[in-house]
């Protein structure tokens, strides 16, 4: 049920299928984060015609609004909130750490004080799974914990001990066999403690992996040599998934690595920002000089802002806060990211990944590609 | 370029088409209102897909954001907003009294603040016009005094015909022949004064004329015989726009006495309040009985939001102020009202006006109909 079939490689990026219970998807993909329900300001109409291919939920945010038993009760995420293409939930460990006040870390789980209104919840592996069966997503994700950045190396090592206990509760409390749920490698900048966390995780034998407490504050020099061990350590055959990262160059370096998915709320929140992708970076629409621009925002790019507005209304109706500037903004910015990742298949398939990835470091940076991009698409055979 | 046939009347209501240089409009109809150049949160596209026929931008916003001669150059507010339908801009008097701060009225124009940045700005019947002929909308309002209710008699005669005079100099003022002037017809609910200021008005012969100052505070038992007055006294000929009128029992009960075109920030407003609009009323969504209610928001209407979502996740998004929640609360009631608008054309067509004005009531008000709407039924004709 839970197939992935990689269809091309170049170096070590490649292309697949993954299929799950509500269709198949293609990899490399970014996931939009859905964290209550809903893609911020974007219709599930919308997301077909960007080219999203699944949606993420935030367990901790449903969990707290509207709760999991109502979810489950109009039909699951998938008709609750009438997008029946795939779904991947994450498990709440990582917002609890940063939206949960007092939280309290025990052998047992975490205890935290809701960020809506105070009340004491308890989240441990066996509540998350139950959360994530309710809420019926096609993917769910091993309760974790998320250590920040920088973490004493002791701290780290206790924490991947548990997180891996945790993982073999979940998948002792996992009822439903049309779920996949993928668990997380842990380990922070730490390479030893990286591959201690990965090795034990492989062992496992899910169906898909995630590379957790990555992108929560470290520079890039300390990231990327994480990313490139972990995709060494995690199996061939299954997805990867590295989670929470989202920034355009990111992305385009991971897959050089052999990342298969991302999520991110990056594109939607800068979007709310006045911020729009561009292969050149990002345009900031409150910037005066737009307010005059007859241009689109990507005369490249094939969303709905792009073929009917031009900066000029856009950049006015993100200066008045205009709801509609706000989410044309998040639709441009998702389908920048999902346009990026065809293109990344395409290129896969066709064995041109190296230039492809050049191609968008010579608009992206210019002149100077930074060393951590530049070791990425080396280490990852494309910068012969 | 601006005729006006009516094509079907049942009592005093009708229904008719009114040619625009954007194309013909059938009335009656409901214009909604795109305050700054956007129907908060709506998309051109998704005004087509709910038969929005006109949209109304607001000459004071605009003015201060983005600025008439930024719109014109940049292709007017058709190409500027996208929206390539008819326009009408209102004339900012109206807003003048209600958002400026310390205006000061004279027989030259208005002097007031930004409510932006406490600019001083003037507005006056030439600078009115100069600003709406750079917006470029089809439909052009006269530059007129809204006052408030109360007003004494001295005050309302006094502004009506300071209203007459600015009428004449906005005529004066006027050059663009691809643009029609509706002239506004005051005098609040002061009958006597009604009557001088639309006979005065409808000696202008402009390609259409509007009532206003009704809709401001005063009861309904007040505003219903100075509507039946107007349509009474206007032409004929030409459509009678009820100003800034907008609860689904208005529409119905106005056009009963032969109004033609209504606009209201109402359905944009409540429904980013939280409210829907169905027949019986409105829902408020905000109640905590929706949350677990699969039903849609009203099963008789075909907008995305009625054929997609429950009333359960609605009522989430609005309690989480997620911003699908907001936009779709706003297009199933601008929706409603275009809907609303269809089955009383295709009721005065088929000549049992009364009977649909009769349903409706049925439905809004239980068995207590107000007094108010049925003496307009009864003075339309409607109610045998």
């Amino acid at each position: 049920m839970f197939s992935f079939a990689i269809t091309a490689r170049a170096g070590r990026a490649r292309t697949g299928v993954f299929e799950t219970p509500h269709g198949p998807v293609e990899t490399p993909l970014f996931m939009p984060v859905g964290t209550l329900g809903s893609v911020k300001g974007i219709s599930p109409q919308e997301l077909r015609e960007i080219g999203s291919q699944i949606v993420l939920g935030n367990t901790y945010h449903l969990l707290l609004r509207p709760g999991p038993e109502r979810v489950r009760a109009l039909g699951g995420l998938h008709r609750f909130a009438a997008y029946d293409g795939p779904w991947l939930t994450d498990s709440g460990g990582f917002q609890v750490m940063s939206l949960g006040h007092m939280r309290r870390i025990s052998e047992e789980g975490v205890v935290f004080q809701s960020h809506i209104n105070g009340d004491l919840i308890e989240l441990s592996p066996e509540k998350s799974v139950a959360a994530q069966e309710a809420l019926g997503a096609d993917i769910i994700m091993a309760f974790d914990e998320c250590p920040p950045y920088p973490a004493a190396p002791e701290y780290l090592e206790e924490s991947i001990e548990r997180t891996l206990r945790w993982l073999e509760r979940c998948l002792e409390a996992k009822t439903r066999p049309d779920q996949a749920l993928f668990a997380i490698a842990q380990g922070g900048v730490d390479l030893k403690l990286r591959r201690l966390s990965a090795q034990a995780t492989v062992s496992f034998d899910t169906p898909g992996f995630a590379i957790g407490g990555l992108a929560v504050g470290e520079p890039k020099e300390a990231m990327y040599p994480a990313v490139e061990l972990s995709t060494r350590l995690l199996p061939e055959g299954k997805p990867r998934y590295l989670m929470g990262v989202g920034h355009p160059e990111d992305l385009v370096a991971s897959v050089a690595l052999g990342v298969d998915m991302f999520d991110c709320v990056y594109p939607t929140r800068t979007g709310r920002f006045g911020y729009a992708l561009v292969p050149e970076g990002r345009l900031n629409l409150k910037l005066t000089r737009h307010l005059d621009d007859p241009t689109p925002i990507d005369p490249e790019c094939d969303c709905y802002a792009c073929r009917h507005f031009s900066r000029a209304y856009l950049a006015h109706l993100v200066r008045a806060d205009e709801m509609l500037g706000l989410r044309m903004l998040s639709l441009h910015n998702l389908r920048y990211l999902h346009r990026l990742m065809e293109q990344a298949r395409a290129a896969i398939r066709e064995g041109c990944y190296g230039e492809f990835a050049r191609e968008f470091a010579r608009r992206r940076f210019g002149g100077e590609v930074p060393g951590w991009f530049r070791r990425a698409l080396e280490e990852g055979g494309h910068w012969a």
